[in-house]
């Protein structure tokens, strides 16, 4: 299934200056070191400029104004703004995502009250509870169970063993990795003399436009409300996100944060690895988090960039860290002032 | 699905005192800030007794003493000794569990020497082993997998996609969420100059009655013995639970915490999330570990509150704190010390 | 399913030296404290010689040169170099991993393009795509879907609800747990004024012989080229590896461990559990890292112990530790330094 097209195609695609033969065909993108003829590769910092003029690749995607510099031993050249985004739509359009035939697969069990759209795919054994409403074009992978009153609209891909709880609702071209899973109950009881007793987990999850969700990452219903994810947010593999959590839009996460209830992160915020948000936190609109951060509960994240357990602004955190590397020395320094104190003490005039 | 109950049959339920109208129809529970006609609303916490004033909600549950001085805005007001409680009692009332009628699901792939009650509802691709024993009333949905000789009690709920291995065991009353996994290998190799060897992992997993677990938490089962989980106990989303390891009764862990294996953890603990446990620990009864804390291998955690990495009693660890918070100053005071140190030399009679 | 053995066939197996009677009959493998008649223990350190003595064990393992201290209660004993060792290559006689006969079940769903030896087996609704590839006595679990041209060698097991994307490679002797995840979409994405656009993820993912994967670990494919776990390396639960990481032969890497994208991990590195990688980070052949550690973007991890957020060798670890626990004290010093100074001060002669 070769997407071929020609370097005249592609440039005009990301409206990029084009120097050599429009006619080259290109049909994979590839990496600089990898990329042989029939391929394209990008370069967006000098210190590949060398790599690149030797790469193989047939065509190379490169800032404006270095086409020149770079592309005698390539047959084409596209200079652009944005190297690395040129790269990524080409992407999009020589390696287009998957796409099947409209189909319920016989072993798939589609509620009779479901409404799911005749250009949606459902894979084999996957389950739609009552209600459920499925949009179109979009592409639900085997296993995935889909409880009642779900809402996915269209084109939306959901991989294998996806679990939606019941009155979840997904937005328009969402991704859901493997394994993904949505609205299961937080976790909240009262505490008793006796034990814990299950505080009511009734509320629901939202998910909006454009986001993705990687692997395992679990998100759970809020506890009366809902739980958010804003449009275009993006969370990497096992991230797990509390109840009544509100994620805003453009929000990057990476794999194995953990956020508890009642979280607030607002928009363009970026989220490192393994970082832990205590509950009731507020993360300000585009502030930065360093991976393996802790936040303590209640705590307001500023702008900026934070780092550490408890989190802090980074700049604190490297004078801190500095501090710590003088130890050693500070010891010394001590001991240096008590034997020279003694030195001087001995030489004072007698009382 | 109305479950509508009077203020009156609410109080009595949770044996309350009731003021105003006992015939108010209640249908929801709901939070003080979006409580509308027909729900009930709780308050425990002075601090809010300004937003229960004007919730619109029908009735309220407050503290004993305080009904008067909130509830004249609501048509019914219920007081008792702990509102929060008193709340989750009457959601599971108004909110109850989905029950489903007893079924086995044609795509079940049921073996034949299982035992499975009469009352007991298999979803769709629910596969079960040979010898499974499944109790009454217990719903097992979609996807969920249990092998060969595995037990199930009364009145649980597996959630979809659930995966139990051979022999585990399941007590009474017991909730899984979407994608646990219990009973899988226990992490444990011999190291030879060839590379690692398999150690047994024949062990099994006993989890009590009452137990709750949260979406895609993972349970090794034993090497050698039994891993196990005590009655009442509650684990968040992505624990990890190593082989051998003891947890008892009514003991809290929220999500991505890791327990190494052999691990003990007494009854009555309460363990934030992230937090690391080397093997061979023991948490002793009541402790309480914070989130992100780490325990070394072989550390006893006595009773009180720990933190940090490695983890320590919460005073000693403020104490450490406030010391580093104090390390500029301490530099600061060093130089000062120096130079007047230099200046006393400078007077000192010549020898 | 007894798969009983002799003491002396045993000793055998593992070239061991017997005392006792040869025909002692032994059927499973268990702990010095729970063994009973019937059952063979294992001891390699002198601190359970005692335990051993009065181990109600039929047969033990011991450390050459130590049957005659010990073995007089037990019907036999079995004298070899590396006891763990033996004990695990006897439990694997003893207690064989689970052999399915050759089959496809009738709710499985096979692609016709699909090449499955004959000695295969594919439980109940199990998916393999479009020319996948399963090899010789492979045994595949309920509920687990491999995509397109997925390629899965000989004497595999893959447990329930193990997801394989398209394209994966698993070499033989492979074990994957659980909800094991290989091959979704690496998280890169390129940030336009606009939000985030998807980076190709267009690798694949290469799984060397006798590689075992613990529940839900996630391993993503490559951007562009590969993902890649090398032989006989054993990954616990939880663990994320990102795109385009390469981890070499015989690595071991404890639960919710998380690895960034293009980080390398050489040879017989052992890696501890909740550690987190930065992006393009590479350890050294043999490099011992602890848990919770946390390794900055782009750093060398040379061979050695190392501990702590940034990693540093243990040593140094242990050694700030040291001068963090003395800031009280240093503190105190300083105090009592510029007592002391007043004092000698004050004893001045007067200018």
């Amino acid at each position: 299934m070769s997407h071929s097209k020609t370097a005249a195609e592609l440039a005009a695609h990301v409206n990029g200056q084009l120097t050599g033969a429009g006619d080259t065909p290109i049909e994979r993108v590839a990496d600089l070191e990898n990329a042989v003829a029939g391929e394209i590769a990008y370069v967006d910092n000098e210190k590949f400029f060398d790599l690149a003029s030797n790469s193989d690749a047939s065509c190379l995607l490169v800032p404006e104004g270095v086409a020149a510099k770079l592309g005698q031993n390539h047959p084409a050249t596209i200079e652009v703004a944005h190297p690395k985004l040129a790269f990524s739509l080409i992407a999009e359009i020589l390696h287009p995502p998957l796409r099947r035939e409209p189909a319920i697969h016989e072993t798939a069990v589609v509620a009779t009250t479901a409404d799911v759209a005749l250009s949606a795919y459902l894979g084999p054994h996957v389950c739609v509870g009552e209600y459920a409403r499925i949009g179109v074009n979009t592409r639900i992978e085997a296993g995935t169970v889909l409880g009642a009153n779900v809402t996915i609209g269209a084109d939306c891909v959901l991989h294998p063993n996806v679990v939606l709880y019941d009155g979840v609702s997904i937005g328009n071209g969402v991704i859901l990795h493997a394994g993904v899973c949505i609205g299961a109950d937080g976790f909240g009881y009262v505490r008793d003399r006796m034990g814990y007793y299950k505080f009511p987990q009734i509320g629901t999850v939202v998910i909006e436009d454009e986001v993705e969700i990687g692997a395992h990452t679990c998100i759970d219903r809020a506890a009366l409300g809902r739980t958010r994810i804003g449009r275009g947010t993006k969370l990497d593999n096992m991230v797990h996100v509390g109840h009544n959590c509100d994620i805003g839009e453009r929000v990057v996460i990476a794999a194995q944060t953990g956020i508890s209830g009642s979280v607030t992160i607002e928009d363009d915020a970026v989220i490192g690895g393994q970082v832990g948000f205590g509950d009731h936190t507020r993360v300000q609109k585009g502030a930065i988090i360093g991976s393996k951060a802790g936040i303590l509960p209640g705590k307001i994240v500023r702008p900026g960039v934070w780092w550490g357990i408890p989190v802090q602004p980074l700049d604190e955190y490297k004078r801190m860290n500095a501090h710590l590397g003088r130890l050693p020395q500070m010891r010394q320094e001590i001991k240096e002032l008590k034997k020279a104190l003694e030195e001087v003490r001995a030489r004072l005039p007698q009382k």
